[in-house]
């Protein structure tokens, strides 16, 4: 007999291969027993503790590491085989997973198909009459691609070893498998060298990982079916080598880690053999340090300038038959190649490296455009996309979820070539970004990327997307994560009071307002920012996709896509433009005391009007007599002025869309009129 | 010439002995330079790098650990000699810090002296409106008592780790200075022993610290001026002992953990010489792994029923001339105290070990009541008062405060017998206790007891002191601390829903209600709570003390105790009530889905009702037209069921109190009828 909620979807996220639901659940309790059977390894064991204590952090069921629970198995696991010494590209990671009222089992071939099946089996246990249960259900499943990662830019901002692991932790419970750690920029060379020590010296501010902490993150990677891709960005981004190895450097000096962002001059050498000596050695003592098959090299935004600059430089380049720094930059991307091949590992680069006559086996990571992949995969290289991907320009998870590594021009390739399209990678650049708000930068929007990359072409439900997703954030803040718990402790100390009536108005303007995208935070700030520069404001504490936002745009779409008659809509959607409406006086004294408010004034002030600008057309709206074009353009303008206002503080209001169809409607001829 | 604010209080929690304010004030940014100077050693070089962390998080401006800062200080730390290897009592802790708006100086005659005043000086850096400062100020401060605790039973419920660290983390903050580890109780030994390892591979489920873990926090609390005092309870409490060591009890067993709350019967045998060989060798290990001066050995709640069965003990009794079990007790007890002093430590009991005859050197804790601790100093034992300060009990801070361990009986006390009294200690004992909400048991009310420790006597401002703790409840935090974040994540597991409305509706009946208060929430158990019974109720994740509640109760009575004129007030408090009459309709579905929900339904009920209630005593009032003594007594009668309604939700409506005044105001002859 199928019980009432059998109907309901599966909260899983990504989205398997193929579920579907049984009859009944089965039940969780302090009886919960967890059986290994068939090939056994300690990070198996590793994996049933971690899964316990998950299962007790998401119930608060007692469940003891010295279990006495014996007898039947609740769930049991059953691992075919082991999986290669060292995590290899396009694994088995396929399981499946049956869940009856009696019991539930797993089975994949390696532990990595555990790892995957454990994760959807913590997703699926929620609440219920009862109390908690699973529900019966049939999972096949496996990914679409073999290469699904997260990029984390430690260069620019450190992000200490703790919150990586919290961030392995993410990712493995969205079935995420190649973590590629950015280690070394021009503001910062962030791994212990002990061949070369000045690089960490006098290259990080006392900021960087000791080769123990690298190998005990590689190792938390492992446990969760990761691997760990490194990367050293050269012959640019390189400045911070510079600062203990000036040698290296293709300009004269002196060389301090920069504290700006941006692209700069600062490049390697690529005429000197004493570079390769260093680099051979250097790459040999990290390829020791970093077991994966693949070997980052950056190879990204080359200025070119300090070579222009240096005769020898042209000189080489002349008698090298090096028409230009593009060809000189191929010339140092082959001989890197060479090195990173002798010492058995496999190159990747970023989509500037693939130049004619790059070896095969270079690995192309995409960022500037979707064009490249397929152009390496219609050359024969293999590639993964991150155009599209850039967890820092603040883009909405709808927008992330609609690129697709296959989509693009990768849709017209063959079967052959698109077989070459490895997956993708999410990328969060640090300028902005710091150990304390960087989990709300990558999450849960890196959810959305992640199912993109697991679930089959086509899975494309942006409201069953986002339901999932907001499900999925509300679970990994029990993983530790923090990207919902950091914002209140920012805005306590831009607030530095705690009255609650003051916090209350600068906790829902933080949530109404979205930091600006792309790129254009520099534009508008007051001073260029730098490493220095303090990330406390309230561009740094909001979230980069407002919920209270967008499911205010869901309301407003819905009352002006109807007759403009549901009374109850209508009251919800008055209610938050009243609230938006006070924001600005509540903050009014606030803003006196504390620079931090003050400086988010005038985006406060734009919220406010803009919500009073909503409202009178709501109030049009009700009436039945339509603006006039004059009313109209007039309104639609101060909206537009309102946004401009908000950039003052760095800030946009994700609503105003929203504001405008209400003008619009409000206007004559809108659908909704009486 | 003054500043503006030069008349606020500062805030500085617990208040110093004396504080000055002085003019203008000292910015705190990217150039700040600590240095020490006078008496160096290493735990400094780390008291000033966690300090540098703290402003880091306090502020968000940029401190490298390798800091360039050079040239004169902002803040410098003179210290003028060591202090003691091991911690000892009554070692001065006094400081005097000095800011003026060119620097700051903080000089204390050692180390632990610095501690405290880094705290202080963490506590002043404020939000202003041109940024980050600490406002001039002169301060010299010194601690009432010498003997400033925090107990955490680890035996109920184990608490890992990581959760001691951050609660020393917290008593830094607030200056207390012992840390008392309860390490065994009936339900757990958790306490690795090499030389009896049964101890805890039997009496633990696992849940038990290393010795290295021990070394680790007692090295941890060292570095913040924190002494560590382990308990071992006995002859009672101690059933988890004789699940490996089943010959030390004075019965037949079979023991195995126990899982109930309560006193239980199993007690360590008195009469056999084995138990004495064994907790001399227990205690020489014991001795050996906390350095401290003192060591707890309990000594409450023996039931005495083991002993009554058992013939040979019955017959040492007669042998020895000991007339009752109370005899036998001190009999045990002066043995334990002997090994105790043989292994060079002093020993501190329960005040129940406080009978004829005891050697003078053991300290009393008093937890049965405040005489005990006065008649032990006239009798010249020195004691410390926990009576009142028994975190578990859920009183309000302003009930803890209002006990001093010179006040009551002692208070009569003669200048020489005060001395006796070293201070207090707050116990959190864990019944109702996990690692997840004991944070939130734990703080913020913990500071107002710090603060009664360690402040002038006759600190007694209540405004100024929630006005400080809620300051320091919010700083607290940037701790690690978790006792305000957790709650979101207790109720996230409670709905099982992700729709804000229903969650918000969640939080407003969570943050309105309060446990129940002293041990009464067995009573009202459907069936006796164990250990096994998990902690994921409302009730679990409901503050001890409501905020929300407590500020509803000072606006009405300041509505009741004005005119009831106040259009204003009288606008807030019925928002208020708006929102709490709703809350039982927005529960609805939700108590459908979820179990936990439903438990908490009664509950829900009652504050809805409630709060229609003194809505209606509010329209009352603002008629004029009183209500007549049937119609009030029908209103309080329904009020006091509602409290018994709550009850079966395990929860109080601590509002109920302001409701009632509501009532009776709304009732012939109040103070404001018009």
């Amino acid at each position: 007999m199928a019980d009432a909620q059998s109907n309901l979807p599966l909260n899983i996220m990504p989205l398997p291969a193929r579920a579907e639901r049984g009859d009944g659940s089965l039940n969780i309790d302090a009886s919960f027993h967890l059986a290994f059977v068939g090939y056994r390894e300690p990070r198996l064991e590793r994996a049933g503790q971690r899964f316990l204590h998950q299962v007790r952090r998401q119930t608060g069921i007692v469940m003891f590491p010295a279990s006495a629970n014996t007898g039947a198995a609740t769930l049991e696991v059953k691992t075919d085989h082991e999986s290669k010494a060292i995590q290899d590209l396009g694994e088995d990671e396929s399981y499946w997973l049956d869940v009856t009222p009696g019991g539930a089992k797993l089975h994949a071939a390696s532990p990595l198909g555990v790892f995957r099946g454990l994760q959807t089996f913590l997703q699926l246990i929620a609440i219920s009459p009862e109390g908690f249960s699973v529900p019966a259900a049939h999972i096949e499943d496996r990914p679409r691609f073999p290469w699904r990662g997260l990029m984390i830019d430690s260069g620019r901002h450190f992000i200490p070893v703790d919150v990586i692991k919290r961030n392995l932790d993410g990712m493995e419970a969205v079935k995420m498998n190649v973590f590629h750690w950015h280690l070394s920029d021009n503001q910062g060379f962030r791994t212990e060298s002990r061949k070369f020590p000045k690089l960490h010296e006098q290259g990080s501010d006392g900021l960087y990982y000791t080769q123990d902490e690298i190998r005990d993150v590689v190792e938390y990677a492992r446990d969760r079916g990761i691997r760990v891709v490194p990367e050293f960005d050269m012959p640019g981004h390189s400045t911070a080598w510079f600062a203990g190895y000036p040698e290296l450097a293709s300009g004269s000096g002196p060389y301090a880690v920069e504290r700006k962002w941006g692209v700069f001059d600062p490049a390697m050498d690529p005429t000197d053999e004493k570079t390769y000596k260093f680099l051979n050695e250097f790459i040999g003592e990290m390829a020791r340090l970093f077991p994966d098959q693949f070997f980052h090299i950056g190879g990204d935004e080359v200025s070119g300038k300090e070579w222009d600059a240096n005769p020898k430089i042209q000189a080489f380049k002349k008698s090298h038959k090096l028409k230009d720094n593009a060809g000189l930059q191929a010339y140092f991307s082959g001989r890197l190649q060479e090195l990173v091949a002798k010492h058995k590992k496999t190159p990747v680069g970023w989509d500037e490296v693939l130049v004619p006559g790059v070896p095969k086996t270079i690995v192309i990571q995409s960022w500037r455009g979707v064009d490249s992949l397929a152009a390496a995969a219609k050359d024969g290289y293999r590639g993964i996309l991150s155009n599209g991907y850039y967890l820092d320009l603040g883009w909405s998870a709808a927008r992330h979820y609609a690129m697709d590594p296959l989509g693009g021009p990768a849709a017209a390739l063959t079967p052959e070539q698109k077989q070459l399209i490895l997956g993708g990678e999410s990328c969060i650049w640090s300028e902005y970004v710091s150990a304390e708000n960087i989990d709300s930068r990558i999450w849960p929007r890196n959810a959305a990327i992640a199912e993109r990359l697991w679930s089959p072409e086509g899975t494309s439900d942006l409201a069953s997307m986002y339901q999932r997703m907001e499900t999925e954030s509300a679970r990994l803040e029990w993983l530790g994560l923090t990207h919902l718990s950091y914002q209140r402790v920012m805005l306590q100390r831009i607030a530095g009071s705690w009255s609650p009536t003051e916090f209350d108005a600068l906790r829902a303007l933080a949530q109404a307002l979205e930091h600006q995208k792309d790129y254009t935070r520099e534009a508008s700030a007051i001073s260029p920012p730098t490493s220095l520069a303090p990330l406390n404001r309230l561009v740094d504490a909001v979230y980069p996709e407002s919920d209270v936002s967008r499911r205010f745009a869901l309301k407003a779409d819905l009352f002006v896509g109807s007759s403009c008659q549901d009374r109850v809509l209508e009251a919800e959607i008055r209610m938050q433009l009243a609230e938006w409406v006070t924001i600005d006086e509540r903050l009014q004294a606030l803003a006196q005391r504390s620079l931090l408010v003050r400086e988010a004034a005038p985006a406060s002030a734009a919220l406010s009007q803009a919500a009073k600008i909503a409202m009178s057309a709501l109030d049009t709206i009700q009436k039945g007599v339509p603006l006039s074009a004059d009313q109209k353009k007039l309104q639609l303008d101060s909206l537009g002025a309102l946004e401009q206002q908000a950039h003052k503080s760095q800030l946009i209001l994700p609503e105003l869309p929203a504001f405008q169809k209400m003008v619009e409607t409000a206007s004559a001829g809108s659908v909704c009129a009486k």
